[in-house]
């Protein structure tokens, strides 16, 4: 089986616009592990203190399916092995497998490490031996190796061959620049292959011609066995190769299957929760996963597709995970509440009122900006409410908040917030002070509640979210605000969605309170 | 030369999310014609009654190297070809170019057409005779092409043949479900090349496996003269072949050029100009023309290229007519400070004071939640205002914004602001009401402003984006927005961040509104 080197975490963070916090990365590798990828590339220890400590979180998660790599340099010229701090910090990741980078190209070596060809061959072989012999996995990923081709194709063969010798396990041939065309990708692994029999290749490569999904299958069909790239294609320029789309095009198209059983299946939305993770709108044209990958518009495409699927589907869109869009006509949501129904209301059919009432809701609040993929909370209030099974906890009566700023502009803005709510026939006021309108109405509401439900204060934020649904109509674009809360014993997600991001963000929030007060209730009940 | 033909108008308008007017349409084949594409297929005229309208007005275009083609699918079974309301349609549009769809499958002729084998052949043979005998030249569409030859090769060639003897001038091999790789692609190419001598071949590529580029390429490296596409890769479902792409692969990488001369210096000036016709933000990834795809973030990478750009660039990005970008991350440097500056402050050095302070700058900003990577105009107002050449161009002297909401829930909030600045001495208070409250708040400074500055009235915010920091701080995180701004001449991005989110557009939105006045004032005084 094809071994899979997701880079998101570190290549993938080299993307313009692309920013992680620990926390992200961590939910990150989480996903891909579900997913099947074998080994996660987090980060680059030495050069990114940040990910020295990001390390120090996630050796410690359970993971099913992946292992973690450190990436790094080869030592520097003129430095000690032992001494090389970059080595170091590799060594203190903890993680089973390096990534260790290095020269393959003879300019490079001489015009940008200013150091001898020797010299080179001795930083890789050293600083491979010295991380095998610490029980490291070693992929030694050749820099710029196409390119260093053509200049001198005996010197960075010399140059794998230094890393194979000192005990690396892959030797990944990378085309740095994302210049080469999938033809030469090819010539190339089958020349390593033919010098150095036995060998296990990979390839990495980027997308400046647009090839790159192109040149990973065809380094596959000559002989590549590991593979590298991210898995939304995000990276340093134009991106690196999309792996997402390697994955399915292997799987469906050269039947070289290169994930566990089952995770074909969960590309989709293995893909739209890193998308998530990195706030960033999945391209809804992209291959296999994207939004828009199986949605028809013309009308005799749509014509075609109802007659058969197969005459514009290339393939079934439940393969990976992904389901079909008739743009003229979008499909009724009845199967997703159905499904949220399950086993728990087994009375219930597709045409009861019901199950129509909650799908027409479902609907008008999607097409008003409100998305339930991630808030199931705020979906099980609507299918709640639908059947009776909500009782009004509060009622707001008013809320005002007032953001103001003075004084010429040298003191920052301050938000003030004045609620009052009712529960059963008694009012409470209350006023609070926050970092901004949004935390000042969060702290009033949460302070006029617990004085009636006392069980709010074990009850946090875990996460809040913001995305701009339109933004192209600027400061009165829509935004979808999605809201994690805890209690400790559990974890729920909601969300709301408004032109106004107070209105969206007290949705979102007066459903993680009710959920809280119904899950409560159901629990005493019980 | 290879022929290029885009579909844009055609095959692009049936992408989810984009519509084009009369007016859009127009721009878009002057945008295209001065780039040098030699054909445009510029609409349905028959199924589209508003596309028989174009064409009205577009051969009235004077245009320099494009013709222009309308597209149709050969006459109905059972119909007589010289009462076909679709051929008279295509002929009424009086374009020199006809695009003509038939089918090549046999199973989509049975299934679909719901015809006999011979009939679809004398569908093709009368509809191609009779649109050549009406001087028309005939691009022969063959749906579904590489799946027909899986089903029944000898009968699509039979397809083939019969729109060759009846005299279309290309026959073009459609890859409909965008579902083959480049190889079968290739081996089509050369079977038709091989069964009919002397053909002029084209390729049509769909995107469903992430490889239009890679296809289209094999394609006419298998002898394909004629190759269609959309210059930015619109199209149904994943889209189709990027042009843009391709032309730049077959002129950079093939020596293949398919522009006339100085054409490939002005691709990114096209695509970035058809991007604002259809009013999307062109995919900054996108290879060769995208915002990034000379970009540069990694400090190895910024180190690397500013020894020598071939290190990270495998092309000059003037080729293309786009250029080098350095991110300001959060590993930014003197260097890239510097690097700013350029030519404009040659006395500037590593060590002046103000490279020190502007970095100092940069960093705290930084630590405090900007990104500069993507907000240059926010970067240059910190060089400019470290250098003194920024004046004040108005003071904030009061702003208070409220937002409030009554009646037991019913009705959405209210968001008013009432902002008070001086400029020079004198004194203006302004209201608005807006949805939300930093829509409110745009709105009362712009109103504020115009007063003084009129020329604030050509300017608009184009794009609005909130990313939440350190979404674990829950509703008190911290907030970074971006704001891109247009006036018509110039595009320009700006950045502010802060626990408060209007706090944070406040600072984006000044920025914005001084680099437009500050700008304004440069060209006057030159």
């Amino acid at each position: 089986m094809i071994e899979l080197l997701d880079s998101t975490l570190r290549d993938g963070a080299q993307a313009a616009g692309i920013a992680f916090s620990l926390r992200d990365k961590l939910g990150i590798i989480e996903t891909l592990d579900r997913l099947g990828v074998g080994i996660i590339e987090a980060g680059n220890p030495f050069s990114n203190p940040k990910d020295a400590a990001l390390y120090r979180e996630a050796v410690r998660l359970p993971l099913a399916h992946a292992r973690l790599s450190a990436f790094g340099m080869t030592r520097r010229p003129g430095s000690r092995t032992a001494e090389d701090a970059n080595l170091q910090a590799l060594l203190a990741a903890e993680t089973p497998v390096v990534s260790l980078v290095g020269k393959a190209s003879r300019a490079q070596v001489q015009g940008v490490l200013m150091a001898s060809l020797q010299e080179n061959l001795d930083m890789i072989s050293e600083s491979v031996a010295f991380l095998a012999a610490r029980g490291r996995e070693v992929v030694f990923d050749a820099e710029h190796f196409f390119d260093a081709c053509r200049e001198d194709e005996d010197y960075a063969l010399r140059c794998l061959m230094a890393a194979r010798d000192a005990g690396a396990a892959v030797l990944c041939l990378c085309d740095t620049r994302g210049g080469c065309l999938p033809q030469e990708i090819a010539r190339g692994v089958r020349m390593v292959r033919e010098a150095l029999p036995g060998v296990r290749v990979g390839i990495h490569a980027h997308d400046d011609c647009g090839l790159a999904v192109a040149v990973s299958l065809e380094a596959v069909q000559a002989g590549a066995v590991h593979l590298q790239g991210t898995l939304l294609g995000f990276g340093e320029r134009c991106g690196n190769a999309n792996l997402a789309v390697c994955i399915a095009d292997l799987a469906m198209k050269l039947n070289c299957p290169v994930l566990p059983p089952q995770g074909l299946r969960s590309l989709t939305g293995a893909c739209r929760k890193v998308a998530e993770i990195a706030n960033i709108r999945l391209p809804s044209s992209m291959a296999y996963v994207g939004g828009s990958a199986f949605a028809h518009k013309g009308g005799m495409h749509i014509d075609g597709v109802l007659k058969d699927p197969a005459y514009f589907e290339h393939i079934d869109p439940a393969a990976v995970g992904n389901s079909r869009r008739l743009l003229a006509s979008e499909m009724a949501g009845r199967a997703l509440v159905l499904d949220r129904l399950g086993e728990r209301f087994p009375e219930l059919g597709k045409d009861s009122p019901q199950v129509i009432a909650i799908t027409r809701q479902v609907k008008e609040r999607e097409s008003l900006g409100c998305q339930y993929e991630d808030a199931e909370a705020s979906l099980e209030l609507i299918i709640q409410r639908a059947l009776g099974r909500v009782r009004e906890y509060f009622t707001l009566q008013e809320f005002k908040i007032i953001t103001d700023r003075s004084l010429e502009g040298e003191s920052p803005s301050k938000a003030v917030a004045v609620l009052k709510v009712a529960v059963g026939g008694k009012s409470q006021l209350w006023a609070a002070e926050g970092q901004g309108p949004v935390h000042a109405m969060d702290l009033a509401l949460r302070g006029a509640l617990e004085t009636f439900y006392p069980a709010l204060a074990d009850m946090r934020l875990l996460d809040y979210k913001v995305r701009v649904i339109d933004s192209a109509s600027a400061t009165a674009a829509r935004v979808r605000v999605l809201i994690q809360s805890g209690d400790g014993a559990s974890i729920w997600n909601t969300v709301g969605a408004s032109a106004d991001i107070i209105e969206a963000s007290w949705q979102a929030l007066v459903d993680s309170i009710v959920f809280k007060l119904m899950q409560d209730e159901a629990k005493t009940g019980e």
